[in-house]
């Protein structure tokens, strides 16, 4: 995932006093038979689940699969193939068009006052080097903020280097604080002249291993080729330019773009046997950076949404309402999927009951959040006691869904948050470690639980769950 | 380091009740005031030290410093300028010719089943591929002796893929059980009439880094290239070859050998003041491997040695003896700087009563064994009392020494081991990760703190520790 994060505080929590007193209300959102099975999904799933061989086949079969890469369109073909061995109904793919870019080498090296090679990356969607590289001097600045209050003249021909440390939490807000560094800072110093960026990771591996990711040049700046190094390259960098003397780095990026390629999103179904024609959206996205193999973005993801599904298609009992799993296309690189689904199920889209995502790593799920119509806050938290034995506690109103359910939340159709912990999501994110060592079978079941309950009971639900305020922002990209 | 070890269970302990008893006799191996000075140092370093701005320094101002290298170089001047900075006497460096080569790039990537890069290291010495590399089919095995009883028809044409995992253990014992894949798999695996060896790396890191060391080629087989992968590209690969299906990688190095080039031990000394022509070396290596800035390996042991001998020097009290530092050139690929060492000092050696070294990580000390005359072992004992508060236990006395030190052991010179904890060692060895980041100055503190003591007790000793048992093997090369 890549979108950003605002701190849940600033939002009244739902709690437990009102959770009670809403359980307590007489409501018929459900029958007293769905909620026991939703119990026994939940029991099962603990219990252990499949998802760690589908997070297995995918990094085993497929590995790297970048939007519009070799890798990707193996991807399009394992998740059919895989969502159609496991029994899924109406397995279909849908095009979608993707940026191509290309990472090629990334070098960065110190070479004044003390010669060193640095762990570095292109950041997703950079420009290159010219062919001999790029050599300056460096201006250091703490933060975005503090590059844009320098004046022109102390960045003019230099390399800017923001070294900002980002913050460990469990609610993933930490990236959220300095993720504008790698998106926006390569225009900020162009503006003010810099020849290119390098930025501190924005991640909190203290490995020597740099963190990926996306940029958006603006259209009123120049192009400059933009790099993050690893924590340790930081620091060490850092403890150069403490020496008081003038550090100088050398840049080398063979990073291009390339025209579009297709790439696809998946969708399967478990169909609703009394409403087929409503849908409980289930995603999760497909694709990954190029660095690795995807296991934990988003291969837990998607092996957590498609599991919770065939749970479900497992039981005695039917959803009412159709669950349908989607495997968006390139989440990573400009959200193509998840618009041109909304796009293409435009007319549909009223018809979608609820939908959410699983987008930032294995789990534990520790909270439930939701964006309902408000007078549906009473059934989110019954869904809550059911959740609550898997230590879930609840949030607010303010979900945002997931980045590749904006547009579906935009159009009004209300989305959960599934909270899944992002405390040590962040040391692997985005880097070539985000492997299946990586990964815990049992951590995975516990998210399973936890998205199988929640889809059952939104396809069993007695009436919908309004529509999605829109007061509050939430999750912007 | 890069020795080999031998589980010390295999070799007697000294007792408890021995080293009490031992400790008991009355000996007049150290004045009351002396073994009071022991104490002191021991608890001033505990307090805190230097030794982490030193390994500071050196990763800041050199980092990579594999042998004949530029960095070496600079590791030199460095280091000749920080003993003469903290007031060591004759400071010199003494010239030392090492073997060059260098690693160029290494892919290693599975063409099937499943296309897939991994991260590898070629391993320290091996020859490059033909330009356009190797492909051919796996054949894995679960050890060198697996590898050793296949006929060669199984493994003609083939590329071997030893796929055995180091154990973590404190005494690196772990280590010792496998280096061999890499230090003879290639040899043994061309005997059979394989085109290339792939190892999983000799390390304990579950990220994705591989892990170097050396190889050495046996003058009857046939040179052919060598790689290590990381831990979970060796975990990858596996599942492939459980797939089932035929296996192939594609294989492509550059290394290459050059001329041999002139490096240089350093050397710095704290005058004896009653006996300075007898000789307390205590030894680390200043050379690193060339993947990352050896901050543990052997950054930390330059600071541990450098440290001790500095804080002695500080004392109102002079040694007896003469400690002198040895900053050895080209452990890693050779152990060029020890041989040479001992070439050049062949006459002083007599006059060496005891050598010791730190190269195995930043600590703490754990144990405390030795390699003395057997008379002298009750004086170990009483070393050992100063040394049990920093929560040190006694061992043997069939220390190694360290590597470097292995020709003055031979030639009788008595060596101590102040074990340090190889634990963790191992996640970050001979790996692009060896940098500050995994350096914790209060570990460092405790090691310089049994340095210290050790070092202090050596120069001041009445009479000397005999002479090094030549009885059983230990630290095979």
């Amino acid at each position: 995932m890549h979108r950003m994060y605002r701190p849940a505080a600033l939002f009244p929590a739902f709690s437990a006093a009102f959770l009670l007193a809403a359980a307590a209300v007489p409501a018929a959102d459900w029958s007293e038979q769905d909620l026991a099975t939703a119990a026994t999904l939940r029991d099962r799933a603990v219990a252990g689940t499949n998802a760690f061989d589908h997070v297995s086949g995918l990094v085993t079969e497929v590995g790297p699969r970048f939007a519009g890469s070799a890798g990707d369109a193996a991807a399009v073909r394992w998740a059919l193939n895989r969502l159609g061995t496991l029994g899924f109904s109406n397995v279909r793919s849908q095009d979608v068009l993707v940026p191509r870019w290309v990472r090629g080498t990334a070098e960065v090296s110190i070479v004044a006052p003390y010669p060193q090679p640095l762990v570095a990356v292109a950041i997703g969607g950079s420009v290159g080097t010219p062919e001999e590289g790029i050599e300056a001097q460096v201006v250091t600045v703490g933060s975005l903020e503090a590059l844009s209050a320098l004046p022109a003249n102390q960045v003019s021909g230099k390399i800017v280097f923001i070294d900002q440390r980002m913050e460990r939490t469990r609610d993933a807000s930490g990236y959220g604080a300095v993720v504008p560094n790698r998106s926006q800072g390569a225009s900020v110093a162009a503006n003010l002249g810099a020849t290119a960026l390098v930025i501190r990771s924005v991640g909190t591996s203290p490995d020597r291993v740099a963190h990926t990711g996306g940029l958006s040049y603006r259209t009123d700046a120049p192009r400059i080729p933009a790099f993050a190094i690893s924590n340790p390259d930081a620091d060490l960098l850092a403890r150069q330019v403490k020496s008081g003397k003038p550090v100088r780095l050398r840049l080398r990026s063979t990073a291009r773009e390339l025209p579009p390629a297709w790439s696809a999103n998946v969708i399967g179904e478990i169909p609703g046997s009394q409403s087929p024609n409503e849908v409980v959206l289930l995603g999760a996205h497909l694709d990954s950076w190029d660095v690795g193999p995807g296991a934990v973005d988003d291969g837990a993801g998607v092996a957590i949404v498609m599991e919770a599904a065939r749970l479900i298609a497992k039981l005695d009992r039917k959803p009412a309402r159709t669950i349908r799993v989607v495997l968006f296309a390139n989440e990573e690189f400009g959200l193509s999927g998840g618009r041109e689904y909304a796009r293409l199920m435009s007319e549909e889209i009223p018809r979608h009951v609820i939908a959410f995502e699983a987008d930032l790593g294995q789990g534990p799920v520790w909270r439930l959040q939701s964006r309902v119509g408000v007078e549906q806050l009473p059934a989110v938290a019954q869904m809550l006691q059911v959740l609550e034995p898997l230590k879930i506690e609840g949030g607010d109103n303010t979900a945002s869904g997931g980045a590749d359910l904006r547009p579906l939340r935009e159009a009004g159709v209300p989305v959960l948050d599934l909270s899944l912990d992002a405390t040590n999501y962040f040391d692997i994110h985005h880097t070539t470690n985000d492997t299946l060592a990586k990964i815990d079978p049992k951590i995975l079941d516990q998210s399973v639980a936890a998205y199988a309950v929640a889809a059952w009971l939104a396809s069993t639900k007695q009436g919908d769950f309004g529509r999605a305020s829109q007061q509050t922002s939430a999750g912007s990209h």
